[in-house]
């Protein structure tokens, strides 16, 4: 496919509709009050040749799985965004004006909770591993022609994210990837640390496995170009590295300080009025049609909805199971039913078992290596438009290093699910820094999450198989040792069901553990037993929702004393999650055992007994809880 | 400095010393039965150089601020490290079997416990920053001679966090750190992206600005001469990129997968005797003592103690101050009383006021741009071995980012402080990204943390002072909107008390709120009046430790109806704290308002009201505690 130079005309056209977008971009901040118009500047030339000339959109159904995508990592650019799917017609300009308010969805960063944008952006660096998610779904599992745009900007570029990301993408050769630097040299509140020095950035994107271009990024023939050329480079994802200035054609605003941020103030209409000067053709009689999507080979049909373990739970009660194997062998069985379930992990898969999906499916095993914020950003592109379930794994405490990036999931309405392995003190000898105590607090902020934390091989296949089903964000916490069966395979799990796994009608106390807590719940029971101490024993299975109501009865038919014990920090974990439940209820007392420090390392049971989390604890606590 | 090649005798050591560490790192591995003998293989040359050639170590006190540093990022590894100190004489060899044990500070990863260690490593991708702190103190502060030396594995150079470092490393020069990347091929469950593709490293570090250097990990006259390069290379940093071998000069298992992570078992003894073989001066007398520091320029003697702010706040009641303003003056306020006082931020300091320090000391703030993971990795460098008192700042939802980092500054023992601006939908337009709503879970999560979130700015300055005298992760949450100034200048505010902002003896209710719902309770307080409801108001000042006495001995008072409003998530913020505060309490009724889901842009006082925690949210929970 040879290129060829656009006509004179549609190339004027370009140029005034960057204009345009320009002026667009300063009248909706000034509407607004704020936002970044010298950021949506640097970018109007890039912006107008992707819409107007690159990009193949429909714009009767935005999230067409067959049209391109386009990602913006520099997501403060918004309204130019926003402008630029108004000149192309999908929404009326005037409502530009509504930038910002609170009854209108063009907010201060893009959201899905627009029909043209598959996720949010705005904390920056994250935009790349999104893209390439979208990417790598694009060339291996729909096989078909769409491309991803991503544009980053050169602040931003400093995020480490954005180099896994590169990596990522050259390593599995995203050919349908196109990333775009913004390089307009200034950042927030100083230059950035590498300014206009374009070699270096080629330098570094070629040394990164890129097909790198430097170009003039308000050119916007040497735009049309690279975008042409990145079209048709094989075996390489591309990289548009276009200098640009910040407020460009902004007179006595362009490339200065201090102007981050910022509408234009009573320096607008001046603005406006030069920009109004470099349109040609002023009269453009309406909207730009951008390209369609319709001659390219379309992305399959797929169905993603109700997915089924293949067979069921397959267990004899009381054998030995750890829930992380449980998970590996669910993860197959759901693979089995639905070809669209696909495993990602950083490089932890013979240690969360992810890798069974992978021996029985290679191909829908996607290798992320040791680099978690990539892990996840691939996996929240992957499952954009519902082309993939997606499923995550690694140790439950790495996704510490992945918070931004799935509380930006949750504003993306993302449904990927997310398994934490080696939870708690448990784990044992490899010490505190592999242990999961805080993954259960991070899992709970995030809006609309569900968090499973499955005790046995039977609720985990089936935690599995909800979250498959299940909307938003959802996470799945193993653990590390056998835990004995005690559902049978037939039982029924649902999400915000708890259940009683251990009663008397002479019930003094309750006692309510998850994972390997809730066995030392049921030996404590045991051994309280023996002096006449009759104790419940409740399963949360899911952690949020948490079955509150279930917990309320059973506390108040034993008198309102309740000891709670987790492997985890006291923060936002099951305890507190209880304590929430019962915030409005008077009459009840909570004992709460938790991993109150660092821990070190150590055997599992001597580390549970040490941290004050074993039978042994809870029967004590029992003991106080009856004082109360 | 021209480089003297080691005598062919020294030489001969250095190998044998290697071949010793590999047969130590193999026999306590198999005492521990777990750990990563291969992982040590790779490096043992490169360990042995570095300890008996290069690094100058006080062996009667590692921590000596003059020494050279050294951090070993791939944490793993930990077994050859400490087989290192025990050769060099630091303790005794016999110890090394006590690895992983539950009275032992031989811990399966590296931690502060023991007297060696700087920081906790074995989260992978983190060593790099820490060690580019070291050097940033080293040249900018210390000004001293002391050399930093980190060692990466190759799996872990997949983390972004590394490339952050490096270009952070790079463009400030800093030609005191040698970064050693140990590329052994193979990661944990199978080979690296990038294998032994030695070429791709050099251009890629090169490319982000280092003297970069291919050499064979195993040879030990090689390594000598790549450190002295190191060494006498200014304006750059070094990386020496070993090509290594996991488990070398293991036979049948060098280069082999399924090794990682794995004693030798039943091939230990074999391996043992085949290491033996290769070691040609068997009888070495003694330890070998490496080199030591006293020739070196020293760092200067600091006091980082008793921290005062240089004038106390400057307030009339009432004024309108935003809290995110009073930081950035306490921070300069600070730094006049104390010059180790230092500030760090990702380019949002014209936002957080941390630029308030850069003003006065130029040299005293570190520009970080927008990589929070190493932001938050070099101040943890910076402030090891009680060298800085460092102040990160940056929007409290960008902390998300390096929640990995942070936790790993709590196993490392760190006394960084954190202050995290912009918190909460009362920023407003700029919408959910931006906002922090689930930042005070986050940090509560930290074991040893002190959370502070003042609600006016004398005790924002007051938080300032305090966490700078504070061991432990501090984090002060800063608000955007201006709040009245509600304490007098001399007020004494305490850690762990809070203070009663409003009381009569006929209160009915007892309302919490920090930051700006301190205000939308005084201002329900002052509505209820109204209709003849008292209630009384409660500030915490920290939210961790929470002043539990006052909450029960105020909630006591009033019935026990505690109405907690918060500009925050549910999970795991001031609400939960309440609530663990209150835990073991009955007869107290609490009723929580909090962001229940995604906000969205829009004016704050309409947000704060939309989602549900404005003065007239309060008074309607109050009417509904009172029925409880």
């Amino acid at each position: 496919m040879s290129y060829h130079k656009p006509e004179a005309k549609a190339i004027q056209e370009l140029k005034d509709i960057a204009h345009r977008l320009r002026i667009h971009s300063i009248t909706s901040t000034q509407a607004s009050k704020s936002g970044h118009p010298t950021s949506c500047a640097s970018i109007a030339e890039i912006m107008s040749v992707l819409f107007f000339n690159t990009l193949r959109l429909n714009l009767k159904f935005p999230r067409d799985p067959s049209s391109d995508r386009f990602v913006l990592s520099k997501g403060h650019s918004a309204p130019i965004l926003y402008a630029a799917w108004a000149e192309a017609g999908l929404f009326p300009i005037e409502d530009l004006q509504n930038l910002r308010k609170i009854d209108s969805d063009l907010e201060g960063h893009p959201t899905p909770r627009l029909n043209f944008i598959d996720v949010g952006t705005g904390s920056l660096g994250q935009g790349v591993a999104v893209a390439a998610g979208m990417a790598y779904v694009g060339k291996n599992y729909d096989k078909a022609d769409y491309r991803t745009y991503v544009v980053v900007g050169d602040g931003e570029s400093a995020e480490g994210s954005i180099w896994e990301s590169l990596h990522f993408a050259g390593h599995y050769k995203l050919d349908n990837l196109c990333v775009i630097f913004d390089v307009n040299r200034l950042g927030q509140s100083e230059p950035t640390s590498l300014q206009h020095q374009m070699e270096v950035y080629r330098k570094r994107l070629d040394a990164f496995g890129f097909h790198a271009l430097v170009v003039d990024g308000h050119d916007v023939e040497e735009l049309c170009k690279a975008f042409h050329e990145a079209a048709t480079t094989k075996n390489k994802p591309t990289a548009i590295i276009a200098k640009t200035y910040k407020g460009k054609y902004f007179p006595n605003i362009e490339d200065l300080e201090n102007w981050h941020g910022k509408p234009l103030g009573d320096k607008a209409n001046e603005v406006i009025k030069h920009l109004e000067g470099l349109i040609v053709n002023g009269a453009v009689a309406g909207p730009v049609a951008p390209k369609s999507p319709t001659k390219l080979k379309q992305a399959p049909v797929v169905d993603i909805t109700n997915v089924k373990l293949s067979s069921p739970p397959n267990y004899k009660l009381g054998e030995q199971v750890a829930t992380r194997l449980a998970y590996g062998t669910a993860l197959a069985k759901i693979g089995q039913n639905n070809s669209r379930v696909i495993a990602l992990d950083g490089d932890t898969k013979n240690s969360t078992f992810s890798d069974k999906l992978k021996h029985i499916f290679p191909e829908r095993y996607i290798e992320c290596f040791i680099a978690e914020q990539n892990l996840v950003g691939v996996a929240i592109g992957a499952a954009c438009r519902d082309r993939t379930i997606a499923f995550v794994s690694t140790f439950a405490t790495f996704f510490t290093r992945a918070f931004d990036q799935i509380r930006m999931g949750a504003i993306s309405q993302t449904n990927v699910n997310f398994v934490g392995s080696h939870c708690g003190v448990s784990i044992g000898e490899d010490g505190p820094s592999q242990m999961g105590l805080e993954d259960i607090a991070m899992f709970r902020a995030i809006p609309g999450s569900t968090v499973f934390y499955p005790s046995d091989a039977v609720s985990c296949e089936r935690a599995v198989e909800l979250a498959a089903n299940t909307k938003g964000v959802c996470f799945i916490r193993t653990s590390r040792p056998n835990t004995a069966v005690i559902y049978g395979n037939d039982d029924v799990l649902k999400i915000g069901k708890g259940r009683i796994v251990k009663q008397s009608p002479k019930d003094q106390v309750l006692l309510i553990g998850a994972g390997i807590t809730l066995y030392e719940c049921l030996n404590a029971a045991a051994e309280l037993e023996k002096s006449g101490v009759h104790a419940r024993v409740l399963d949360p299975f899911t952690i949020k929702p948490l079955d509150a109501q279930l917990i309320i009865e059973n506390g108040r038919a034993v008198g309102g004393r309740i000891v709670v014990v987790e492997d985890h920090y006291q923060q936002g974990g099951l305890g507190e999650a209880v304590l929430s439940a019962l915030a409005e209820q008077r009459d009840f007392v909570v004992k709460h055992l938790y991993v109150p420090t660092v821990p070190r390392s150590g055997p599992p049971t001597v580390l549970i007994d040490l941290f004050g989390i074993s039978a042994r604890h809870v029967v004590n606590a029992v003991a106080a809880v009856l004082k109360l």
